[in-house]
């Protein structure tokens, strides 16, 4: 019996014919003496029928499946009559009269149903990952994530773009402390690194003259892992010869427009707004801002400095700062409906929370009696508060004052219910800081990483205020995640050396680690700048879901664990030995 | 400075216009005042020219470049003279008129010439990888192989393929010896293996109604390397549901004729040859025969199993044969041209090479005297032997005939001439082997691997001779090289657990191992089968090269090792604690 037809695809147009499917079954309904089945292939699903009239030898068989048997059928399709039919089924005008049936495998019941928005433990999905993928929301994810990849790749393919595949065994970075290690066995005590990017190599492709390269790439960071993130993950990895920033970013436009039209069919407007990196902080609390509702944060430092609020003017003196989100609204909120923002913002690093309510055209609140009228006056303008409107005020140094009023503003856009689960919000962020001083080491840290290139306005910063020079990096941001991020690249040894001496590598560490790489820029090194799009979380927005583990056939748990095949697990010692590797432990007794 | 043109596209139908141009300088002639460069980029040549006459201001800036040095020019395309006209550049009818110049990046002499066919040490190739790939061999193996991936997406996204990612942290096979491992820091004294294949993963995704599955997918595999073997390497994993083998191969065969109809424009026939191992062994030696010629092996075991010829008659006595390799025309080979095949038999394992030679109408050699009359005309009608031909005899066990008589068929084919480097040879080999006996095991192993699918009626031999049973597997064979292989799988539990007895596993050994995948077996899996594409050898052989190294952006050395980043390398001694293990041996001193 050879398939001639997928169920889901069946309709009036194939009344009359005679068809062959294969699929599972999904419902099985027994009629006394005519059966009902729902048979389910990856298309989708059509009612088959077995009746003694089409074919007694063929219900005699079909009366030992059960769900999830695997089935050939062969029949005719027929139209359903008026009061049979189901509009809540794409192929529910019709059904197949049986006459021809294998059974290709038995199964037995599964641990859970097959169908979507089923109720279960996500470990016993992950356990039976290939019954899990069975169910038509995962295999539309599948579909979608290939589907993904085929538009990046059509895209890229149509501008030039080279595919090159660059080595996951390749060597520890000096991050290596993300590093997964790969021991050698031909080289007694040396290792491998996965990779956590295809950075270094990307960037020799240009040296190549590759001039524009891509790679859908598997990239492996061991750290401990949140909803978000997976110790195997996928980036399309870009790089271009010869393209200015905002050649390059226009580009990358492009491409989102045409990834969002043909897998969702959805318009996305360009060009992307694009925000410096101090104002989205500023203004947003995040350098990766949900612009899809406003909330915008206000800095009203001066107007409280020589206030009577106290832990407002000496966080000033102390070189801090007062900001203000204004929860428009929300002045009607009862006083424990803003007491339980504390805790919240507390996560965040908030020491209190200091509120302001407008009611019948007054301020409200405790520090209220600490505020000259004056002050009340000059707040209200600049925050725009209006009659029953919530002022929420942070004080503390900048970082804290951020991620305290970017949360808050995060959680109450999501309760006002100002966040259009329709709309895909993209900006560019721009002019981060290229070092971020670690104040652990003692040291500046790179803020992307090592190679991105400072702007040229800022090379004389280096001498004097290295803290101070902006970066031509962006971060491509949609609906408060970061979905992809570059730079343009240092090509020029000397400012490599500058950046590397900046970040306390001292010139033999940093020959022994990057020789190669300041090699290559003296033969002869283009301008260059790439970026990568982060696959997975694209894949989980376009999806709809919430979380990577939803996007990934096969993925780890947050303890980095394949339930499905058990991994990792002990192996032999014969074969460490053969690796030059001893256990420095006992392995556990048991446990995961 | 915006790039307007690439240099190598400029034509006759460009002149007059201001173009602007980015690229590397391939030569550099000064001719007293005048400078003509060739300035090479990714799609080619063109010859620019500085003059006073254009922009002094120009010639002297470049009057300082070098070889390799990175230019941004504008200036106008014009025809050159007569006389100037270089017939052998396809840009060398035209040249650029310089007005304007910008140096982008000064480079060193670089260690060798970036040209066709330089000669060059490899190892330097390697350290100075990002010079070699800017050769223009390099640049169009890169193209090439980018193009190959398409045409096997494109492909198979049209024939309803989903392409889906599996683990590369993935969990050690039975076969481990070869697994490269990885330490988990998370789960002390565990460890994750990179996957030799994605073998269980593809299985599994069947069992999960994916139904059509493709991934171009990186493998390792950690073995003593050969001039085609890579550490990692990658293939075209293929696998589908409901397919029967012959509906399969025959979409494969279209797959093949179209990456080579689009990738050189060749055609190649269908059907494929079909082949049995066991014609493949006994016609040609090989179960990767060169089909592009004939000189097939013949059998004269019955015809010498009596014959003088003691070494013959003993063989075949204890089981062995006699075959004969027919050398047309090599019959005025000298003695001394004879002998020297020795020492190449000698390599495959022949102990000896009886052979002998018609000349005027009879035959002559050293084995001629215990030949009787009647075997030699019986001798002469089998192997067609003709006035100038020379019979090579192997006599032995069947392994050593196919490996002796199969090595001396391909060198005497090359030596001939009988092989075309343009003529694009396929053939599916099937009905290999299920089992094959492991003398030193003492027991069977699986020929391909445990999960291909013997023949139906070939099942009830797993309880009385497992040697017998033959698979539903096939190998793509082209010009003597394996280019893909697969197999129709197992896909019900006792079968596979028949599989599992038969090559020693026990029922807990097998539990342990593959729990999952006969638990999967019980859940409705359907009917499955795939294949997977040597990618590295197929771009190899398309791209007309004979090592996989030069098909390989960034390859490893035959000792496994990056010489670019020189990987592997020691780590440091902490970051081995996080990961729970030591060094068995001191580091190694130095030298790689």
């Amino acid at each position: 019996m050879k398939r001639t037809h997928q169920c889901g695809t069946l309709s009036a147009a194939n009344i009359g014919e005679t068809v062959t499917l294969n699929g599972w079954v999904q419902t099985r309904r027994d009629l006394g003496g005519v059966l009902f089945i729902d048979l389910r292939d990856r298309s989708g699903q059509v009612q088959i029928v077995f009746n003694p009239a089409y074919s007694g030898e063929a219900l005699k068989i079909a009366d030992r499946v059960r769900s999830e048997y695997v089935l050939a059928v062969s029949g005719k399709v027929v139209k359903r009559d008026a009061e049979t039919i189901n509009p809540n089924m794409p192929t529910g005008d019709i059904e197949v009269h049986i006459t021809e049936i294998e059974v290709l495998n038995a199964a037995k019941t599964p641990p859970f149903f097959i169908e979507d928005g089923v109720e279960v433990d996500e470990s016993l999905r992950l356990k039976y990952r290939y019954l899990d993928l069975r169910r038509p929301e995962m295999q539309k994810t599948l579909w979608l994530r290939s589907k993904a990849a085929k538009v990046f790749r059509d895209f890229l393919d149509g501008e030039g773009f080279i595919e090159v595949e660059t080595p996951i065994l390749t060597k520890s970075s000096p991050e290596g402390a993300r590093d997964y290690l790969v021991p050698s066995r031909v080289h007694a005590g040396e290792f491998f690194a996965l990779p956590q990017s295809p950075q270094l190599y990307k960037q020799l492709l240009m040296v190549s003259g590759v001039e524009r390269y891509y790679q859908i790439a598997r990239c492996f960071r061991d750290e401990d892992l949140r909803a978000d993130r997976q110790p195997e993950f996928t980036q399309v990895d870009i790089e271009t010869s010869f393209l200015s920033r905002d050649e390059l970013l226009e580009m990358m436009e492009k491409l989102v427009v045409r990834l969002f039209k043909e897998t969702k069919g959805i318009d996305i407007e360009t060009p992307f707004q694009r925000l410096t990196y101090a104002d989205a902080i500023g203004k947003y609390g995040s350098d990766k801002p949900d612009l899809r509702f406003g909330l915008e944060l206000v800095d009203v430092s001066d107007i409280v400095a020589t206030s009577g609020v106290k832990v407002f003017s000496s966080v000033i003196e102390k070189g801090g700062e007062v900001k203000v989100l204004n929860a428009k609204g929300c002045g009607t909120w009862s006083r424990k409906d803003i007491d339980d923002l504390g805790p919240y913002a507390a996560r965040y690093g908030a020491k209190g929370l200091a509120w302001v309510q407008v009611k019948e055209g007054t301020f409200r609140g405790p520090i209220v009696k600490f505020l000259s009228e004056q002050e009340i006056e000059i707040l209200k303008e600049r925050t725009g508060a209006e009659e029953g409107d919530l002022l929420l005020f942070s004080a503390d140094n900048k970082k804290v004052v951020a991620d305290v009023l970017g949360a808050l503003r995060l959680k109450i856009g999501r309760d006002l219910g100002l966040i259009d689960d329709n709309v895909y919000k993209f900006a560019w962020v721009v002019d981060f800081p290229l070092l971020g001083w670690d104040e652990e080491q003692k040291r500046y840290v790179a803020e992307h990483h090592p190679f991105t290139r400072p702007r040229e306005e800022d090379l004389e910063l280096f001498d004097t205020d290295p803290g101070k020079i902006l970066a031509q990096a962006y971060d491509l941001v949609l609906n408060g995640y970061e979905v992809g991020g570059g730079s343009m690249r240092i090509y020029k040894r000397d400012v490599q050396e500058k950046m590397f001496n900046a970040i306390g590598l001292s010139p033999e560490e940093a020959k022994d680690k990057f020789g190669y790489l300041m090699d290559a820029f003296e033969y002869g090194t283009p301008p260059h700048g790439g970026i990568a799009f982060g696959f997975d979380r694209l894949v989980m927005l376009l999806a709809g879901r919430s979380n990577l583990r939803e996007t990934i056939a096969f993925p780890k748990t947050a303890s980095a664990t394949d339930l499905l095949m058990n991994a990792p697990s002990e192996v032999d010692t014969p074969q460490l030995e053969q690796l030059h590797i001893k256990l420095a432990t006992k392995p556990p007794v048991a446990a995961k």
